[in-house]
């Protein structure tokens, strides 16, 4: 089989962008773009991928790390000496060279193998991904001659009016024989207003060595969309979005709408889950079935169980079971681990804590660092006092035991089972099981002192 | 006056939605989609309304109650064996029957009683509701006669290219004289690849018998959108939004962005008020005149005062006076009832309290189960503790009470008119009128002990 | 130079607003519509400006200041009537006058001067601003004669089926010699159905005389769209935000979002600044470079240094300095000041509060009428008690203190530098520097209690 190798085109700037952080670096649906095309081109299994990176871009290697061979392009002298790059590593090879942007997200497994594949069953020494512009203003058109092969690629500026009336346009991703592309790079020449050597004087330098240069059309313009500015990275963000709900709206999850829905690419949801308005997935999540999910809810790189809810919530990094219920307005940081059927109800953050099996923090709770058991309630205001002001510290609460509302629980502390603190007291010391704890003073009605000091 | 009936089809399992719930009760805008239907043909007066549910699909029934009629379809038979289960209600009634599917719940009350009067006036034996399509693709063309009667329907797979140019499309509604139908549907047979009865079949069996067969076209296509997976569920409730919202922007409510204001047809809402984004009402809400509602706000069959201001909170079955102040971040619980002029800050959350007119708890209070005067001040932090771990009990405050800030009032309570519980204090025993409550312990202050211990 | 005047219409009722408010003081992105216009003129430097309104219009003038003068009309007779209102003041006076609806926000300065520019170049008397619709219908049709100067204007109602088809439109702003306007307007009769005296009949007037009456094309027909009611309003509002927003994307700004992301006219925002959905930024809002805003946070006349994060929070008239994390579901009131890498958590509330650097209240605490120092612990549910039922008092905390959690810091107070507040501790009086202040009960354990209990 023939072999098939990838030159990724990640050094550009992207002036327009006007940032400090490299084009390819922005993400789409929280995924950098580079990454989208890495992630394609593993799954279409190519034999070699070489990232053409820029001068000092270390952060485009730390994102994709060895998913990819690296050259680096010192100088931004055009695509022609981008690929150029690649030559050390990719020179007297033989087989397919698919060249892509790094600013090309949208692109799919399916249009990228289909390229290659018609590629190779055309026999050409070149093949251009194109496609079918309704407005296809700056633009290259795609000139076929009588059998359908490339003619020439006309640059809008340069094409005549009969041209500018073609509608294929030139999509910049590009399929080479591996040995023809880099000897024909040895011969693009950079005379020209910006001094620079582009890629598609490859096409030419072919055509008059007498090769057939093919074009492939893919049938979804907007799958080749390269991102230039902000303004084309909320677009591409808009059809990615909705390229990733409607998968899941196929699988069976309900999203109330799709327009307000933010899923992860990495996200996983189970069926007839609903999702509603304003819904936010980050990363890895992974979301049961029969879940009901927001409305503004943010998740994050976090396992949901089957039919747990979460309304108008937070939540990070966290592990959460079956049948649970958390929200409106509550926030689990990194490292909470909920069993099933535990509520957690309005105004209540938890951060690196274990709650069992149908435990309860209804109200006003902040619960950190803590082990708790299962069938606690943890009344309203109730808090976890983990901090002193220098170190953190551990909270135990047995299984069963009810803590009174507007308790503290100073750490490093720990609550029998069965226990149960009054509420109002500040708890210094361990309570042993099924025991009481109290700390507060007792009450003083002093009768008609409203109305005295009137 | 010509007798009216209806037949519902909502006996399809709807295998393209991959959900556990049947199709037709898949919610838009709140509303199971087969409601819609039934609300409608209600709202038409039609004499008699039969609904053709599933197997086992007591939920329909549970839905629906007695607005309808029902017959068991207990095979999926096609179509056409889906109106003959309506036989046994139906049949030798004079009279129009109009079949509409369970799954279109965008068709109005005004295209249904268009169509069945053009029906009537017409004389016609079938009367197709028809729609010109845009893009008529998968959908069955109507070829009209001179007479601009309907001389077949043409599948999409089965038309000429003269036909596929046809953009009148079948939606799959009809209009029959009741007793055609039912003869007509005996000769329906099964003769084909899913050895299905089909409905339209009847249509050509009329046409054979020299029956006048008519269209009735209606101005918008979208309306007559039938729903079979969850990408077209979405596109409905989206429709059925932009619905909804013009009404209530024509009704003089300003909508800041249509896109993202989620209203139950079910719900009323005032002049001037204003709905911010990310807007959610659900259910029997009615809002008064001169609201600001949102943003990121959601009411559940409440009732909402005039002049009242709810931000970024969440108002489930409540009664809310005028000029009331909710939010940022509240959450009022069912059974919660405010005067005028109260005052419910943020992180404040409410279950089956009664607040009297001008009271306030502004800030990270819980009360639950209490019943609160007039000019009432609960402070921050204040928490009625109703439960003990078995039952939940009542707190009383009297007018004009000034509740300390984190003081735990523990129920059952009653808290005297005019008194004042002092911040900090854990109240256990009643406090009489316009006295002072007090239960903490004096402070001490240490000095150096902080330096000291460095 | 010529001198330019300007005539601005705003004394029309907005019937189909059904509103109490004045149909120009509705906003558009938080802005009343005729405000846009007046702005738009002032940046155009006009010499002059008068804004007609009706009878009893003070909030009209409220609004607008002294940026422009006034005329009353004080029954409504029509447009012509309208502008003739502003005769006392523009009688007689050489120059270009301008006449543009109080309901058309979309405007830009752009297409002003260069109607203005236009106007004056051929020396007209009068100038339409037509623009090009892809639906005219309604419209009244700009008919041009050989020298594409105007020959005359249609309404809808009255075109031919030639004249309809035209689809540049009267957009109904125009420009006109100063003394040809106002003598032109004294010839204006009311024998029509309405009995009103319409300005375009100025135009008719102007060609029986024989003067040039051109016409300019401007490029976006969106931009001259008039608001008559709230369908309308929802339009321009989503129009101006996309304007708005891709200002911002084009300097540098990620919206993730722009379909949902409402930033106000007089907001400023910094390079590489992240915006998620559901924000929205009310007013003159400041936002630094590198910021994180949102999801579903608002800001308002706020000023928010780099780096700065928002989560999920409510943010009005505070200063916050940079690196400061706020949120989620946090809330800053007016007069709230914040200091470098300060750290304001989930469900805190400060009101009229100064925190110095790196200072934190990370959880469920309400800081009011506060100056708290630098490096300064707030602990989880730690609150000001500033409010007595009758006046508000101040708190002071100096730096390095440690407030304990759950504790009450009873106003006026002063906690001395590096101090420390005992969890659980009601604070009534001034604590040293370098002191340990404590105030609660000391705990008992009653063992085997719940025990004993069963």
């Amino acid at each position: 089989m023939t072999k098939r190798y990838a030159v990724i085109l990640a050094a550009g700037k992207g002036t327009r962008m006007k940032s400090d952080l490299y084009k390819v670096l922005h993400p789409v649906c929280g995924k950098p773009m580079v990454q989208y095309i890495v992630d394609v081109l593993q799954r279409c299994k190519v034999d070699q991928m070489i990232t053409v990176v820029g001068h000092g871009a270390e952060k485009v290697r730390d994102q994709l790390g060895n998913a990819s061979e690296y050259a680096i392009q010192e100088k931004q002298l055009g695509t022609g000496h981008a690929v150029m790059q690649a030559e050390n590593t990719l020179h007297k090879k033989q087989g397919t060279t698919i060249v892509v942007c790094g600013d090309t997200p949208l692109l799919t497994q399916e249009t990228m193998n289909e390229l290659m594949d018609f590629h190779e069953s055309k026999q050409a020494k070149a093949t251009i991904l194109t496609a079918y512009a309704d407005n296809p203003t700056g633009y290259g058109r795609i000139i076929r001659n009588e059998q359908q092969s490339v003619e020439k690629i006309v640059e809008h500026k340069d094409a005549s009016e009969v041209e500018k009336e073609v509608k294929e346009i030139n999509t910049g991703t590009y399929c080479f024989d591996n040995e023809f592309l880099f000897n024909s790079l040895q011969k693009v020449g950079n005379d020209n207003v910006q001094g620079e050597y582009y890629l598609p004087d490859v096409i030419e330098i072919l055509q008059k060595q007498g090769e057939a240069v093919e074009a492939y059309q893919t049938a979804d313009f907007n799958e080749t969309m390269g991102i230039n500015d902000r303004v084309a990275l909320s677009v591409a963000e808009k059809w990615m979005k909705k390229r990733i709900n409607e998968r899941w709206m196929k699988e069976g999850v309900t999203i109330i709408d799709p327009d307000q829905t933010y899923i992860s690419p990495e996200a996983t949801i189970g069926k007839d889950t609903v999702l509603y308005p304003g819904t936010v997935i980050h990363g890895n999540t992974i979301i049961g079935e029969r879940c009901h999910i927001g409305p503004h809810s943010e998740l994050k790189e976090s396992a949901i169980g089957d039919e747990t809810v979460v309304k108008q919530s937070v939540v990070h990094q966290s592990d959460v079971g079956k049948r649970v219920s958390i929200g409106p307005f509550s926030h689990l940081r990194p490292e909470t681990k909920l069993g099933n059927q535990v509520r957690v109800g309005n105004f209540v953050e938890l951060k690196k804590v274990s709650m069992g099996d149908e435990s309860k923090a209804s109200h006003l709770s902040y619960l950190g660092d803590a082990q708790i058991g299962a069938g606690v309630n943890v009344g309203c205001g109730a808090i976890t006092v983990n901090y002193d002001g220098t170190n953190k510290y551990l909270t135990k609460i047995g299984d069963g035991a009810f803590i009174g509302c507007n308790s503290n629980l100073i750490a490093p502390i720990s609550i029998g089972e069965g226990s149960y603190v009054a509420a109002g007291s500040t708890i210094t010391n361990d309570v042993p099981g099924e025991s009481l704890a109290i700390a507060r003073e007792r009450q003083t009605n002093k009768e008609g002192y409203v109305k005295n000091k009137k």
